[in-house]
């Protein structure tokens, strides 16, 4: 049966007409502002080679854990979805994993998921009938050719998506080369990287070791030694600058951060460098070291990010035929109140730093990131993540903590993704859901439609170039 | 004053009306559909002798823990209730405990409770004016009148509900007599067991070793060693089977599961046997029967139901006098991501087993259990139980769940109650929230009403169906 | 830019015009009923001398946390808004102080603060622009001038917001003379006292030995043994029940309550005593103590609050320089399944015992607190707490405790605060939101009109003057 694709201009607006006419007089006034894009995993190769993107399934399907996890949840086997094991590419045909997809769209029924993937199938490929099994092949079909016009390179379009800045994640072991190759091409479009050093802090990543060399090696550090692996980091930080990056990223286990003396510091470095260490001393050592990048960011001015609460890799045999990232990391309960203390004794008080925490546990929100971000002058409270990088989540998100922090210690919207064609169906679900939670102020009473057009532009588009600070003179040249 | 007893056609349906009239659609695709109560507490003594309940007070107080705790809380004592304590039958008169529970309605006021009862007053004996003080004796004759007659009669009952199958719960050291007499009997009602072990795996239960004993008889097992306790499960499991179960079920204190080796598990047996061993040896030795649980499943096909959580007579005085289940089991804080990880490591991806996971602790909903039933093959997302098994507590398990699962990792509707009348009750409520919920995400343009009567009779009827293995063709013959 | 400021007749109702209507009809039978506020932090002294307030920034922003931890978090320095600090008086000039809170209203969209401060603008100071950048010296001079006038004075509003009951809540170690010099002058409000023992109690209280010391010579017992010590408390409990007090209250960190053998106390008693303790052995006296103080209240009749669950004093720079209450304290996650258990192994049957208890952790409420409560004689949940009461976190109350616990074992509204000013504002906030919940349940036909009408009126007067013991008739000659 084929269905019509429609994408209703009124989507995710509340159902109550009062509500949903403020709610569309609020998005008209954001639904063309400039995407900001702070924070995300695309690759920047992509930009820097500009080559064509291959088909659908390895555009879409392949490399988006939301996707293959749902299908892998009712049985399909990743090999028959195009996703490579560690043994190699997968043995699937494209075309094939693409109709595994199409017949099994009712499992996305209510998820973010579909919403996105119907959106860039509606507005970017220009579909008007849904995707299914009946329309798998004209799909795959479809889009194959497009992707082969230059319309749909990436830079093609970067531009048409309307971004004015978008920020890609790197490792310190990352040379930037493609950042760098972007930059000498004389491309306008801004991408700008980010600086992730959980490899060379985490202990427990099976690459420790070998980032770590790579790190002394790029840097010229003895990154066997404390200060010239605190020196390394400045570094790296410095040239990461270069290539435009203002923020950090910190993936943890937990928020917990440590304030050691330079003496025990140095010791638990030494210790994981033995190899000799407990699961409590990694623990210890990437505590530390949000302190110790914190302390940094005093000096360079770069934002702190800290997302933390996921348990990684959680499917121990997927993990071990198929490697990180597959849709397998689970979220636990997160406690902020305690795990951030250190590093708030420490640096809370200062106005010349900036850390924004996220979540994967929204009890919470209200309970301890709101109060949190409502008292501290450091904190700023990152949008609703991942799981929760939903309708149902960013309105919960809203729900649970404007009321303590306000609107004004968050920082607009993250994308947070590597599917770079979902961009801007994504900007548009939070764009959409802050109109609807603004609308419903309004209605009630709360809010006055000017200041909920006000914050609702600031939500979109203000806060995120503010609290990025990428509306602020560049220190470096290169960032400009 | 005596008040009408109206049950309005348009209950629990959202108030805006655009979104009202597609509730009122779905549901009325689903409305008509047999009942599926694959999990309860029903006494499948009620079917196999069809002897008439007895009044009132006994049919629907004494034996129901959400009435008479809420009346307790407020100073009414038990004895006053009809509820029998371990001295023996309670001394009150049902007619006064009935006046009791009839002056009281006002605390039920916006509970599940109050909705079931009307329900049942108004469907079932068609009872127009509400019941209260003054009302008592007339809803007390009334109702023990029709309860003489034969259309009342627990057989005509389940006739007269559409109950395509129900599910009672045994132990394994029941003899499944009634079961075996209804069987005997020749009437057409699709009754079936389930397997719950607690009693045999707790060693913390009041009756563990007399049932272990029991268990011993039963099976002729000599199940004070290991592999004859092993044994004598695969035999009463084969014996639950044969009286229609499909699946067994697990109500610990916590999610926790355990993968020992063979050694490890044969020496903690023998230490809960030698009565000398700590709380956390029982604990340990219920995390590691569930593995074993589900490697029988493996063999035998058996579904499996887990349903942790509950602090179990958590009243030290009301226990004292009164025993278990009344009214004073209280949640806790649930974990998940950890408990469940050495079962998932060990058969999470065998497409073979299915493991449906319940929550007392909403706030794993997104965080833990949608995340792990939208990767995890094995595992499916049962509704919510208990004190969530309202309407409330039905949105949030939509909201909060189907962003991640979707809905195909969930199983349907479970009325888990021992109040028999009540059961068309319970399952109208379930289909009038998912109508309400389906019919929000159609109103606000995130599902095509299309989609949306098709989820809705998958949730109602197809998904506890398939989930439950209740279409399968049977792996015993006495299963059809 | 002006704006007006307007008060909407429908704020916080439903947006839904069928549901608005309802909620419109509920709140008309509730708004004009006296104010009941059993629990909060006004100061006698306003009462017991009538003294007029100093001017805006006196009387609105250096007193209220939840106003200048928002600019603090914002960057603004505390010294710079009036506040007070260890030092002496803040060096802010006022007028300067309240230009810096009127130019950044922006921040306190959508928080309850906006709302509350709105309304005393509007109906209790007569504006009808709203505060801002360009009236801020406006609106200082107006509500300068307005205080000083006779209508303004601490009595005069008492009376004008229709306050039937108010209590303070003082230290044992407080000599109560505000509260005597009340009473003596023969003014008719009715002011009374609660009894905090925090203070006496809590040994890692910075003041412990201190109001140790007080303690005694107040009651001239020898509060360095145990039974002097618990002969003070009653002393000190009988001295409040004199100046009014129904209750006591409890702020500890967590719910843990304990239940030692009278030698197992004495010894930890003497422990703390010495100086020479843990913060473990500290903990375990105030959940001790927490059962003493039930033991004290089966005598006495008072009813005990407990407000468990604030970190407080997070912020280690700002509590050395500015002290404690500044907006630092932040929720944690807290148990009340464990916790409470020991108190109510020994008094939870007890009809003669009422025990409120708060929450700042709302996974708890539908999870712990309402089963809790709607099994337990002695527990009454008290409403939505600090950081939730709010519009959505009142309505997160009543959606995840009403179910379980009913209406009847909730405590009507508390304001909880020491914004005097704000008392009428926070409790038209509570009739709004329990009027629009209520609502719901009668548009979706959960519940019929008149019972809500019933409800809404129970749960703004008639139930906090049950739950407190206020309509009872006293058990001292000076509480009639």
């Amino acid at each position: 049966m084929t269905r019509p694709l429609r994408l209703h201009p009124d989507r995710l607006f509340p159902a109550d007409a009062g509500t949903r006419d403020i709610a569309r007089r609020l998005y008209g006034s954001v639904k063309d502002l400039p995407i900001i894009s702070p924070h995300g995993h695309t690759d920047p190769e992509w930009f820097a080679g500009d080559a064509p993107f291959p088909d659908a399934t390895n555009l879409f399907l392949a490399p988006d854990h939301y996707l293959y996890r749902m299908l892998y949840s009712q049985g399909v086997p990743l090999d028959r979805l195009g996703v490579p094991s560690k043994a190699g590419p997968s043995p699937a045909d494209p075309r094939e994993a693409w109709r595994m997809l199409a017949s099994n769209m009712h499992l996305f029924r209510g998820t973010p998921s579909s919403m996105w993937l119907n959106h860039v199938f509606g507005e970017v490929f220009g579909f008007e009938i849904e995707l299914s099994a009946e329309t798998a092949d004209l799909y795959f079909d479809r889009i194959g050719e497009a992707l082969q016009s230059p319309a749909f390179r990436p830079r093609a379009l970067f531009e048409r998506f309307n971004i004015e800045l978008l920020a890609t994640t790197e490792s310190p072991t990352d040379d930037l080369r493609h950042h760098k190759a972007m930059r000498a091409s004389g491309w306008k479009g801004r991408v700008v990287t980010a600086y992730r050093p959980d490899p060379v802090i985490d202990a427990e990543h099976e690459d420790f070791r070998a980032s770590l060399s790579r790190f002394g090696e790029l840097t010229g550090q003895d990154v066997e030694s404390w200060s010239g692996y605190l020196q390394a980091h400045r570094m790296r930080r410095a040239a990461f600058m270069e290539m435009g990056a203002t923020s950090t990223d910190h993936g943890h286990p937990t928020a917990a951060t440590a304030d050691l003396s330079l003496a025990d510091a140095e010791a638990l470095f030494r210790k994981l460098l033995s190899a000799d260490f407990s699961p409590a001393d990694a623990e210890l050592f990437r505590a530390q070291m949000l302190t110790e990048m914190a302390r940094m960011s005093l000096d360079d001015g770069l934002v702190m990010q800290i997302h933390p609460g996921s348990f990684r890799n959680h499917n121990a045999g997927l993990f071990a035929r198929y490697g990180r990232d597959k849709g397998a990391d689970i979220p636990t309960r997160t406690d902020y109140v305690r795990a951030l203390k250190p590093l708030l004794d420490r640096f809370g008080n200062e106005r010349g730093l900036s850390v924004i925490v996220f979540t994967l546990d929204e009890s919470s929100y209200a309970r301890e990131l709101a109060p949190l971000a409502g008292h501290y002058p450091v904190l700023k409270l990152g949008p609703a993540w991942w799981f929760h990088d939903s309708p149902e989540g960013m309105r919960r998100f809203r729900e649970q903590t404007t009321e303590t922090a306000g609107f004004y210690n968050t920082v607009g919207f993250n994308d947070d993704t590597r599917a770079f064609l979902s961009i801007p169906a994504r900007h548009d679900v939070a764009r959409r859901i802050d109109a609807g939670f603004l609308a419903r102020l309004v209605a009630e009473h709360r809010l006055s439609e000017d200041d909920a057009h006000e914050t609702a532009v600031d939500l979109a588009y203000n806060l995120p170039k503010r609290a990025y600070k990428l509306d602020e003179p560049a220190r470096t040249p290169a960032a400009a």
